[in-house]
């Protein structure tokens, strides 16, 4: 099958192959009623603009792209990013535009990502995720002049943003576990360098101290559930075994109960637990998971906004998500969840 | 920053700009001293291939594309596509081939995209997943000259394909529950047409018959958690209630959980619950639950390497990969997961 060519709509409607051209591209010059004869030809025909032509005549590439440097292990059960390309999807389709998508273990190799679509004109924009304290992506792609987006940026960042307040969802869920009497919490975090993981770190610690609460961690992790369970061992291991342990992402969470399990401890008895990120898992399980919910294919969807604005040449408003919410269950108040 | 030419090159080696065409683009008539000289610069100065140029003029788009068409809800919990992108991409990264991701609603908006892809070159071949039993992708995509490798296809379907062997594992099950006592066992199925839903339900009703014992259903779902919960109520309905259920995936087998706990029922002494796919999720809840392993990942790497060998121009081999193993715990057998 031969793709469709502007000479075959030339020759459908009877106009020249310039006629044609001009009305395909917008360029004026043709009247209102033979852009709409040229369009409804080309639509017949199956035609579309050849995306490697647009490319290299400087045009655009007609595609987005997101690199995700977890490493295959990190995103096995992390239904964050999966939504987020969902929500992204579902803006980008509406505008024909594609996702490449790249999965790499380190941030080299993302940063050397960006660089090859750049030099290969793969992508007209990206977004950058697990924005760190450190980072010279944005100072990068501000280089390359590729479009950049962040997905959890802050203002410092150096990069349009879409944000979350984690800082105020800590507090909430410290002021939570306190009313329930808890004086002695754990909080098993993520990646240090990532902003979301000083910002937690940092309100968890504060909102503690202000409640006269003792803070045990933050304890590190690489988002794995080997290193799940490993902080988990060591707050178990604790000379005062704090009585409540918040778990910065699903993950984290489902290896902190293999390790309450394998304990033979009861939850919320033994261990209070909480988790970021709200899960269909969390009402399927006894007891059922207290949680933090937050919508990440809307965060996917204001980001792909903003990521289009941007491409279009005008710089879009940051956007701030709404604060995530504490949806209380049975894993620290028994019975809420029934 | 403007991108590195072949002029800079022939600049820099002091060759002419045929020569440095010549050996970047393998086409003989240089030296091998001449390509290596030639490529040590290319690399030095960050050249690459301009993937528009190189697709413009007949040659590879460089990249390689999957259309996901379970909508944005099927996708949430569904570990499987997450770990077989994170497979595909540990093959294809080495091949300097991106992989371009759409995320759809209809079995028709996935056909209008490999439309889309072939006009705009934007792919050089696609991998299927979720082959149907009435299936005119392969038509469709032979038509257009795309390169496409069945992911859990069969010899019939009409693509080379990486296959899973569902009725030997489903058979496995059946014995495994008939072992434990059950004479009474329901399946919770995926979507009707599709070519693995097909296969286990027709290898759950043979085994059933084969030992003797009683099959409810298979009661077929959208794979969404609601089509989940409706057929656990379903059946929790039966005048003559079964004993144990199958799920297909972990999303339905979590949905099944979930209206456990809405009852009160006790797994496994109310109800044994076997879920396809293994997951972390399994062996951090109580009771753990009984599963079937494999290993997407693997999957995905297998696919990856049919479809770049296909694009090379040679026909695969098809690839069949090992039979699921059962994982018992305690939701079949209580004590097990101890």
């Amino acid at each position: 099958m031969s793709r469709p060519t502007m000479r075959q709509i030339a020759q459908v409607t009877g106009l020249s192959e310039a006629a044609v051209s001009f009305a395909l591209n917008g360029k004026g010059g043709v009247s209102p009623a033979t852009v709409t004869r040229v369009h409804e030809a080309a639509e017949k025909l199956g035609w579309r603009r050849n995306v490697a032509a647009a490319a290299l005549s400087g045009a655009r590439a007609g595609a987005v792209g997101l690199v995700l440097a977890r490493g295959r292990d990190g995103l096995g059960n992390d239904s964050f990013f999966l939504r987020l390309i969902a929500g992204i999807e579902s803006v980008i389709n509406a505008e024909s535009q594609a996702l490449v998508l790249q999965i790499v273990e380190t941030l080299e190799q993302e940063q050397e990502t960006y660089q090859r679509w750049w030099s290969e004109r793969r992508v007209d924009g990206v977004f950058v995720v697990d924005p760190r304290t450190t980072d010279t992506r944005p100072q990068q792609l501000k280089g390359l002049g590729l479009p950049a987006v962040a997905i959890g940026g802050t203002p410092g960042f150096g990069l349009p943003f879409v944000g979350v307040d984690d800082a105020a969802a800590m507090t909430v869920l410290v002021q939570h576990l306190a009313g329930q009497g808890h004086t002695d919490i754990a909080h098993v975090a993520g990646i240090n360098d990532l902003l979301h993981t000083r910002r937690r770190v940092e309100a968890f610690a504060a909102a503690a101290k202000k409640l006269g609460i003792r803070a045990h961690g933050s304890y590190l992790t690489d988002y794995s559930e080997h290193s799940g369970l490993e902080a988990t061992e060591e707050i178990l291991a604790l000379p005062e075994r704090p009585t409540a342990i918040i778990y910065d992402n699903e993950v984290l969470a489902l290896a902190g109960l293999a390790t309450f399990n394998a304990h033979r401890l009861d939850v919320p008895q033994d261990m209070a637990v909480v988790a970021w990120e709200d899960n269909i898992i969390w009402t399927a399980i006894r007891p059922q998971l207290t949680a933090l919910r937050r919508d990440p294919t809307v965060m996917g969807a204001e980001a792909a906004r903003s990521l289009l604005e941007l491409m279009a040449g005008t710089t879009p408003e940051d956007v701030q998500m709404p604060t995530p919410q504490l949806v209380v269950r049975d894993s620290t108040v028994e019975g809420a969840g029934r």
